[in-house]
């Protein structure tokens, strides 16, 4: 949604913004491939070649949220063309827009996230490609600024994921503090089981700074644009994760076996939370980015100070 | 198995125990109940009301392991005596033998884990006893030992918890190291990225002290007994539970989005390595334990510098 | 000085307040004892004895930060009580003033941290009262209000900490980045080690968010009051002295041996920031209390929601 | 002394190992430079140049421990050949023998450590290699097989190192037992607050953890030698000095104040367990190591299953 809003041409707006914007139909994004490490774009595979006023697109999906629903009419495909300008590494890839009913666009099978389907959401696709085509006015942007598209696309997207996690660590935090009120051990609450007491106390600490970061994140998109946030979105993306997956797993240990299982929601709670740390870049690879901009920023104040 | 080898009448050896080692039938062990926190074992709620020559249970028990297997005959129930002994909190729960064929033992549900129902080995089963009536002569040592006996069984049973939990690991970082040979991100493989090359180094360090933990608890059970090795145990207990669940997280995390899915084992086995954290009594429970223990071998110390 | 702002008669004010806002003197707290554990304040033994229109004195405290500086001029002293309400805890205690050129002062020795004896500042010393005799006036509120006395005055004085902790954690941190930037091992600089780089990325994380948290108890305490931000300012007191600890110790390791040596200032920054997990009352004590106070906005959530 | 043991010639050993052995005279070990990052060692710079029968030795060396000690007779220096053999990066260093009373030997100053200057062991020294001539016959091995030296030395020197981390953990947690047993905060004595309960349980699991670890590398070098015990040799490395950084760190913490204070050891033996993270070579550079023999071991593995 936001890549059409951003990037999209006014045909690419009118035929596929519009009805998302309405709420009538919904998309995919199709990144991430089975058989390469995706978390390094550059390795996408999946390719397009020209062939007159079509594209051809041949290739392999997984991960691919959303791709079950049967709404889902439309997917922005990340693909590698088949004659890139050697020159530079960043111009292969290109984001093309894909109508799911076309022909030789296939769902193979949803995936499973510790054995759950997350059905309601529309599932984890693999998807495949299998010459696929489509006209070449599809292209967003122009062959080769693939790589502009994602990067524009994960700022907001990131927060969401993060907002929801902050919510979601909310939510275990009120959860473990009920258990903890109602259920006894060895003469007293399990609250009053300093150790229960302490976790209850890092996870509000952990859940307020992962806040206000959130907040602070928020606020610099808004004020000075997603390039500029770069180092917050980053910093909030791996913070947010990590987070929400120390806290929903002290609340399932405060739960004891009930935790694990289905009566609670918690077990629920921590696949998703779990795959934070994957989805939209695994963190290490935040990590490093982070580390990168930070030693900008260094370098910049040790030469003002010259 | 080893609670009637070590405290069962000659009676109750022939009846049930020989058919188990023959490997006729199998057990299970109801202790851990729904409403009440099971950890501390004087919580337990299932009542045994004497009613001539025979006793009469009631209670709810959850997460059996093994009671829905077929071939699960017989359970040890762990019980409170309607008319205890005030005088001594610890004896007022006995242990007693309830073939699953009696009336009244109802196995309610199979519970999940992380939304798994581990049928293989039989599942882990809600079961409820209601107005259940077995002869007397099938309590264990006599009423009001059920505490004995639980402390008598977890011994054996923990070591063989931890070298399982050792062997899983081990398979883990197997499975770490294949992958992150076999996949490239931004120009080198995953083992090449350092961050990637320390977990590895890390998990290689925990499960090799674990696995000397293991054997020299496994070595003061066979050589002082069940009593002496008590804080090794509980050592191990601990160690295990927490090692096997951060290197088996590593290795999802070196799978990316893999990792969570069900083509590979790593999502299960983390459901199963995160049981043993509660399973036969949560981490927190063991460290106090260790806590008492280690106090009282100190200050033994101290006494006799004196 | 707040304490003399916030609870000082007009008097004490005019005697004290004035000079000490003038920088003309300084002032010191006393609290501590070393004979008694003394992050409990009710074990505070130091006794205050009423004698006609006097208090006579006597104990022994340590750690009296500044009490060494020669423009220290006035101690506020926490006492007991000899004649205390036995009915509640918390009023057997008070504060007074005591001019420290009062017969039965004894400044007995300064302290060392890690074998430092940051003279600088004065110093941390132990200090005696032997039969020291100061006119009642010099009460602060009235006999036994000592604890709200100490309530009032750690706010302010923990977010001075907490902010030296944050300045002092940035400055580490660009330490840090300078030597990762100059040196070089295996064939890359030290922040190309993907090692080094995500220290760099989680220290910039830590204190991001230590900020943030620290403004916003800032922010609460001048818009609600002490009281009301009591588990915001005990939040920071817990996150900026174990951030700051974490991000000195990396840097301390980036310098390798050069980092513990006396030519670089790590070390000692090492050892202030570790005093900060004691000073003011140690972590446990404090997540303590944010736990409490957690657990009942988590009741009164719960409440409301019925 | 390991090394005149394991690699000098006969006429090195009557000169500088019966003395030694005798304990009449002590050694010191010279690698690490001020100006270089000297974790990799492929960065020495101090100068051999041969001119006849002689080399001259010319360059800056740092933390070499023992060499204050008025008994110290002799250094081992590690140098760099002026003119080495292009082809081989790991052969352009040698370790030659330097009398300590040669001229231009120079003790430029002792360092401190944490600000402590470790006297009573010999200190640690900056010295100073000016110009300084020793027979050619002083070398040992030869010239290029420095590398080969460095690496024999340090099996056994590190297991000394670990067997010391082991037994100054040991006897941290004594002392921490101790106070936990005779202070009381908030009406119960220190070891029944939870948390200080779960430390001493924490404590003992990973001293008896490293414990094994090390008889299992000692046992491992003795039986297969110095370089099949390489990754056994690392590992205890790294486990011994971070275990003993956080023993230490936790009986400090439990000292309340008094434990950074010179009353009590435990300042002291933290600035001792700090250096063992860098000492022979930083905890980073041993990860990278065992990961790397892990990786190779794995790879065996995989092979032999084909
Ligand atoms: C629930 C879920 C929903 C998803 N939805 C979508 C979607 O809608 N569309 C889509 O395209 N994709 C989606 N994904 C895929 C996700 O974006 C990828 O899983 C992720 O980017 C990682 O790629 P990969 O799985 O190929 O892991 P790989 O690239 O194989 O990486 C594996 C691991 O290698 C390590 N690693 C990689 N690079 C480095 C480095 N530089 N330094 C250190 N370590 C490194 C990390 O630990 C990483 O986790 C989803 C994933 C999940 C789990
Ligand atoms: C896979 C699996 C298999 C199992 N198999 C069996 C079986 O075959 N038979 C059987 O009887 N039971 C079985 N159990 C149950 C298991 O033994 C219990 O779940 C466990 O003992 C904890 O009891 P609980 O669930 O009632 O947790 P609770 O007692 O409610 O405890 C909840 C939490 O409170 C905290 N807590 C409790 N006491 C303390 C303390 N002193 N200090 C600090 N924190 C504390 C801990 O974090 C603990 O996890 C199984 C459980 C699992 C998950
Ligand atoms: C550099 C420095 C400056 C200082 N300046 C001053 C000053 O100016 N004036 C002054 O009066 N004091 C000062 N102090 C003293 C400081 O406030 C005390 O050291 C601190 O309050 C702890 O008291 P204690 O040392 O008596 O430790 P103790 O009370 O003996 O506590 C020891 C340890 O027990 C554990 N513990 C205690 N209670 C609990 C609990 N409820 N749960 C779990 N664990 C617990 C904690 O780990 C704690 O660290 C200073 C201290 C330092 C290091
Ligand atoms: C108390 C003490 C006694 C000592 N005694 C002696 C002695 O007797 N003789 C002697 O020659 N030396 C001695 N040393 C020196 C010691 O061996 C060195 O300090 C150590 O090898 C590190 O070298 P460096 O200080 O030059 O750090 P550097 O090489 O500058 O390294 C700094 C940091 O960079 C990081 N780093 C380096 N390489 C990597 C990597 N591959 N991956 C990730 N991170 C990396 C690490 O965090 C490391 O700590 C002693 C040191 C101490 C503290």
């Amino acid at each position: 949604m936001e890549v059409l809003h951003m990037f999209g041409s006014e045909e690419q707006k009118r035929l596929w913004l519009q009805p998302l914007l309405k709420g009538e139909i919904r998309s995919c994004f199709c990144m991430t491939e089975p058989d390469v490490a995706s978390s390094d774009a550059t390795n996408i595979e999946c390719t397009l070649d020209r062939d007159g006023d079509s594209y051809i697109i041949n290739g392999k999906k997984w991960w691919i949220s959303g791709a079950g629903n049967p709404d889902c009419k439309i997917a922005l495909v990340m693909c590698k063309s088949k004659q890139p300008d050697a020159s530079n590494r960043h111009s292969h890839h290109s984001t093309i827009l894909v109508p799911m009913d076309t022909l030789g666009v296939i769902r193979v099978r949803p995936l499973t996230v510790f054995g759950q389907d997350d059905a309601i959401h529309g599932g984890h696709f693999e998807v495949h490609f299998e010459n696929v085509r489509v006209p070449t006015s599809n292209i967003i942007l122009g062959e080769g600024r693939g790589f502009e598209i994602a990067q524009g696309r994960l700022g907001p997207g990131r927060l969401h994921h993060c907002m929801r996690a902050v919510g979601l660590a909310e939510m275990a935090l009120e959860l473990l503090c009920e258990r903890a009120a109602s259920r006894r051990t060895f003469g007293k609450a399990l609250y009053q089981h300093e150790v229960v007491a302490h976790w209850i106390a890092k996870c509000r600490l952990m859940i307020e700074q992962t806040r206000l970061l959130t907040l602070h994140a928020a606020h610099a998109l808004d004020t000075k644009g997603s390039r500029a946030a770069r180092k917050q979105i980053a910093m909030i993306k791996v913070a947010a994760a990590q987070m929400v997956c120390k806290v929903v797993d002290c609340a399932m240990q405060v739960y004891g076996g009930a935790g694990l299982s289905g009566d609670f929601p918690l077990a629920q709670m921590y696949a998703y939370a779990r795959t934070l740390r994957l989805a939209d870049g695994p963190d290490e690879v935040h990590l490093s980015s982070i580390a990168q901009l930070e030693l900008r920023d260094q370098l910049k104040k040790a030469q003002a100070k010259l």
